[in-house]
C-alpha cells in the first residue's frame, strides 16, 4: 500500500516515518515538507537505519495524489483543514493528525482554534480516530480525526466507568502532565533548555483547546453532558503523558464493579494494558511504545475513584494511534509495525 | 544566639547549615552526625564560602547541651523523638524537622509510622511550625514540630478558604509533585539517576505518610472534619513541590470573595506571594527561596476553585520555615538569613 | 539456536533480552538471577511486548547446560570468571561481556582488577570481540570477551590511523564522556539523581580499568607501544559515550590521506557510520542503536588530528556489540535483530 | 555608587542585578532594554527578593549618563562596541562583557567576529579583565573588556605552568563542556529542551570565536607563542563549564615543581580554590559561586601534565568576575556582593 505524509519534519511526522518504514504492507511514497531544501530522512532522523534511503521535499498535490492510497496529514490545526479536504475529494483515505477534523461542532472549533472551518459537512463525515472506542467506525472511515494526546489519556482512562455508570459525571477532575515534545518542534521560550530543565509548572489552567474534545468524547461515551475541570502541565522530560483522573463514583459503583468494568472493558486489547490492583503506571513503562497503562484504585471514606493513565504522547498519543487506525481501516493485523 | 544542628549531613542539615552560616545572631556550635569521621562542611558543601571552617562531627549529648540555646533537629523520623525529649529536658528550645512531634493523636502517629509513640505528653505540648497559621504560638512555644513538605505547601494554599468557609470540606483533593531531593539523601533505587530522569510517577496514592498530617492542619484551621484525596509524584528536578489543589467552592463563595480571603489572609505576609489573576506559579520561581507562590482560580461552570502553590521543598518545606521559626520565637526580624 | 544470558537483570542484560527476542533465529532458553524471585520479564522491562512470556530465574548450571548452544555472561568482573570456564568446559560458546577475559596478560588483569587470574590458560583462548577488528578470528571464536564501552569508542576511532601510521603512538590522548548507565545498576551515591543531575566531572583520571585494555587494543593494531592519556568522565544523560581523541599526525598524514584511511577501512561496514567533512557525531544520533558513528579534521597549525566517536555504551558498547559477534560467530546476518 | 547594566535581560544582565542588588555600595540606577515594555526585575527574575523594585527599561543615553559611574555592558557582540565607544566618551568607567574589546589585534577581530572594527583606538586602552592575571592594571582602568567564560576557565588553569615554563607551548589542549546558558537567552533549535536534554555533543571544534582569545591570553602570560587545540561542547546542564587541559610537561617540571607553582601562584586569591593532590573539581562545586576550582596531576608515562577547572559560566565566567572587577577598580573589598 503507498503511503504519504504531509508535513513529515514534526515530531508526529518522523514518528511516523520510523514505524512505516519498519511496517510490512506499506511503502512510503511521498514524505513533504514545504521547505525548500530536500532533507533525507537520514539526515532528520539519524538513529535510523542507513537501509533507509527517503528524502522529505516539496512535492506538490498531483504527484502525491497519483501514487498514493492513505495520506497521514501531519500539518498544523488551521494549514491541515483544507489539505484533507482536497485528498479527500481525490478519494484517498486521510488519517488527519491535526485537530482540524475532531471537533464536531463547527462553532466550537472557531471559539477554541480562533479559525472558522471552511469544510463543516466534511467535518461531520469524520471519524474520531480512538480505537478502542470506535474501531466499528474506523474500519470504514475514509477520514480518520486521529485523537490529541490529552483526550487519548483521559478517555482510555474514563471510558470503562461512563459506560457503566460508574461515576458522577459531573465530578471529573484530569490533572495531566505531559513531556515537552508535546508542544510541538516549534522554538518556543517556553520549550527552551533553561526554561524547562529543573522546573515544571501548569499551564492554560483549564482553557486548553482540548478541553472540548475531551468533554466530546467523555460525552459520547457517557450519553450525557458531563462537568470537566482539565489541569495540563509541562514537565522536564521528553516523551509522554501521565493523566491522574479524579472522580466520584456513584453508589452502585462498588470496587468490585470498577474492576470488572476495565477488565471486561479492554480484555483482548492490544495495546492496554491493566495494572494490578493498587500499583500504577510509570512513564517509563510505555516510553516508545505504543501502550496506553491503567491503574486505579478506590478510596473509601471520600468515595472517590482515581485512575492514573500513561501513554506516550508521540505514540499512542500521536503517530502510533495513527497507524493503529490505519491498520484496522485497511484490514492489517493492528500491532502490525507499531513499536510494542 | 547558639545553635546545633543534630544530623547536619541529610538535605535539610545542609540547607541550614547554608542560611545559619549568614544569620547575623546565629553562631553554630555544634554540627552532629553518627559517622565516625569529621566532615569539614567545605567538603559536605563545596559551594560554601571558604570563610566558613566549621566541621560535622559525633558530638556527646553532653557537649551540645552545654553550650547551646537552639537545637535543630534533623534525624529520621523515629529517631528523633529520643533526641528531641532529651533536649527538651535539659531546657533548649527544640526545632524538629523530623515527623515524630507533628501529629497530636499518638495511635495516628503510630499508625502511620509503625512505631510506638514513646512521649505523648510532650507530644501535647509541641507547637505545629506552620508560620502563617501558628505564628503567636510559635512566640511562645519550646518545641516546635517543623511541617513536612507537602502539608505546607497544601495547607497555605487552602488556609484562606477554609477559614471563611469557601470550600466544600468534602471535595478537596491535592494532587502534589515534589522534586527527587523530597526522598532524601537515602540511596534508594528510586532515586537513581536512570530511574527518576526522564520519568515521572506517582506513589503512595492516597497512602503517603504526610496524608494525616494534611487532614490534621487543615482539620485545625477549618474547625471542622475534612475529606481528602492526596497524590503525590516524583518529578525529575533536585528542589520544588508544585500542589494542585481542586476543591467545590461553596455558595457564598463568589471570584471576588476568594481574592479577598486570600488579599486579606496573606498580607503582609513576608514569605507568601499571590500571583495575578489567572496566572499561576513555576517551581523556578520559588527554587532556593523560602517563597510560597500562590496562583488560583475559579471555574464557573463546575464551581471548582483551583488553587496552585509552589514552594522549595527543602526551603519554605523544611530548613528555611525552622528557621522562619526560630526567628519568630526569638524575636529575630522574621527574614533574617533566610534566601530572598 | 538455543541462547541463556547469565545475569540477566542488569543493564546489559535487560538489552540482550530486548534485543534477542527479536532476533529470528534465537531462542532464549534460560534468563538467570542469583535473587531468589522469579522475575517476569514484562516486569523487568515494562516497555516490551506483551506477547514476551519469559521469566528471569535461579537456574542450575545444569539446567543451563543441558538445553543451551550460546551463553552470553553478564556477570560482574571477577565473578564472571569462573562461570565462563564452566560453560567452556561443557562445550558452549561463551560471550562474556564482563572484563575478565579481555586483558590477555594475567598481571595486567590482577593489577587493575585486584584480584587473581585463576584461569590464564583459557585467557588466551579468547578473543577480543572488537568486531570491526577482529572479524576473522570471531568466525571461529568459541571463547569471545565482548570489548568495554569506552574501549569500543576508541579504538573504532583510531584504528584506520593506527594501521597506516598516520598519528604518533605517543601522543594519544582520549578524552571520553559516559551516560549514567555505563556505571552499572549498583545503587551508588554518585549515580543518585540528585548527585548526578546537573552535574558533570571527570573521574578515574588515568587510573580507569578500561585504561589497560584500551592499550593492549591499540598496540594489537600499530603493533608497536601506544603512550595513552585517557580522562573519562560522567554525564547527566542515561545512554551514550561520546569519546574525543587528540594525536599528532606523523608527516605522511595528508587530510586526504586520513580521509582515505577512514573511508577504506569501514566501507562495507553495516555499523559504522563517517560524517562528512568537519562535521560530528552528537550522542543523540546514536542512542537505542549499534552505530559508532565517527567524524574528524586534521588541524593544520598543530598538526593534530581530532577524532570523534559516539556510541551507545549499552549497544555497541555492551549488549549489541555482543549480539553482533554471535552472529558472525554463527554465520547469521550482521545485522540480524540488533537496533538500527 | 551609582551603576547602570544596559541590556539587562539577559542571562548575564540578570547575574549582575541579582550580585548588585546585594552590593553594599552600589545602587543600580539604570536597567536598560530595547523592548518597549518595562519589565519589572521581580518579573525577569521571580526569585528576587521581593524588597527589589527595580525595572528595565527603555532608557536613553543622556539620562544614563547624567547619574551613573560605572556601566555594565551587556549587550551581543558587535552591538557593544558603540555602546562602550559612548559610555566611555562620557567619562563612565565602562565593564563590557561582550567581546568587542578583548582582542587586541582588530583584524583578528573581523577575522573571527565578520565585523569591522570601528574603534581600534579604544580598544587599545581596554584593560582585558582576568583579575587573578592582570589585577594591577584593573585597579586604574577605565575600559574593563571581561573575558569570555572559556578563556576564563583554559587561562586560570595554565597561567602559573605557563609563567614558570612547565609545559611545552605546542602542545597545548583544551577539551572544555559548557552548560546551555553558555549559549545565551537567544532562541535556538539547538538549546531547545528537546534537542540538548539527553544529548551531547562538541560543537565549532577548533573554530570556535573564543580561540584567538584563549591564544592571545595564554600568549601575554607566556611571553612567548602558544599553540592551541580547542574543543568545546554543549551539555545538558544549565550552568558551569569543566575545561580538561592537557600539555607535555618540560623537563625543569617535576611535580613538586607544578604543585609548587599553582600554590604560590594562587595564594591568597580569594575565587581560585586548589584541589588536594590526585582530585579534580565538578560542575556542582562551583554552580551558583564565583569560585574557579583547580586540579591537577602529572601523568608520568607520557609526562603530559591534566589540570581540570570547573566555573560557573554566568559568573566568573562572566558577571561574578566583572563585579569582581568592578571592586578591584572601584577599591572595593574583591569579594563584596559576590556569592559564595
Amino acid at each position: 500500500m503507498n503511503c504519504a505524509i504531509i508535513g513529515a519534519t514534526g515530531y508526529t511526522g518522523i514518528e511516523l516515518i520510523k514505524i512505516l518504514t519498519r511496517h510490512s504492507f506499506v511503502r512510503l511514497t511521498h514524505l513533504t515538507t514545504r521547505q525548500k531544501r530536500a532533507i533525507p530522512v537520514r539526515e532528520l532522523i539519524p538513529t535510523i537505519s542507513r537501509e533507509v534511503n527517503l528524502e522529505v521535499r516539496r512535492h506538490s498535490f498531483s504527484e502525491v495524489k497519483r501514487k498514493t492510497d492513505v495520506i497521514f496529514v501531519c500539518l498544523p490545526h488551521t494549514e491541515a483543514m483544507l489539505a484533507v479536504k482536497q485528498y479527500r475529494e481525490a478519494g484517498k483515505i486521510v488519517i488527519d493528525l491535526s485537530a482540524d477534523y475532531r471537533l464536531k461542532n463547527a462553532a466550537q472549533y472557531q471559539k477554541w482554534y480562533k479559525t472558522r472551518h471552511l469544510f463543516p459537512s466534511l467535518l461531520k463525515s469524520a471519524v474520531y480516530g480512538l480505537t478502542e472506542i470506535n474501531r466499528s467506525s474506523i474500519r470504514k472511515a475514509d477520514l480518520i480525526a486521529n485523537p490529541g494526546c490529552y483526550p487519548t489519556g483521559a478517555a482510555l482512562g474514563l471510558a470503562p466507568l461512563l459506560e457503566r455508570g460508574l461515576v458522577d459525571l459531573k465530578s471529573i477532575v484530569v490533572d495531566a502532565k505531559s513531556g515537552g515534545t508535546g508542544a510541538g518542534k516549534k522554538l518556543s521560550v517556553h520549550t527552551q533548555f533553561s526554561e524547562l530543565d529543573e522546573n515544571f509548572y501548569a499551564y492554560k489552567v483549564n482553557r486548553h483547546q482540548h478541553m472540548p474534545e475531551i468533554v466530546q468524547t467523555l460525552e459520547k461515551i457517557a450519553g450525557k453532558k458531563v462537568g470537566l475541570t482539565f489541569v495540563p502541565h509541562l514537565l522536564p522530560v521528553q516523551r509522554g503523558i501521565l493523566t491522574v483522573i479524579y472522580a466520584k463514583k456513584t453508589n452502585k459503583a462498588t470496587p468490585a464493579a470498577i474492576r470488572k468494568a476495565f477488565l471486561e472493558r479492554y480484555s483482548g486489547e492490544p495495546f492496554i494494558r491493566l495494572k494490578a490492583e493498587e500499583t500504577f503506571p510509570a512513564l517509563r513503562d510505555v516510553q516508545n511504545t505504543n501502550y496506553c497503562d491503567i491503574g486505579f484504585t478506590v478510596e473509601p471514606k471520600s468515595g472517590r475513584v482515581i485512575v492514573i493513565t500513561a501513554i506516550d504522547n508521540l505514540l499512542k498519543g500521536a503517530s502510533g494511534q495513527a497507524v493503529q487506525n490505519m491498520n484496522v481501516r485497511c484490514g492489517f493485523s493492528e500491532e502490525e509495525g507499531i513499536p510494542a
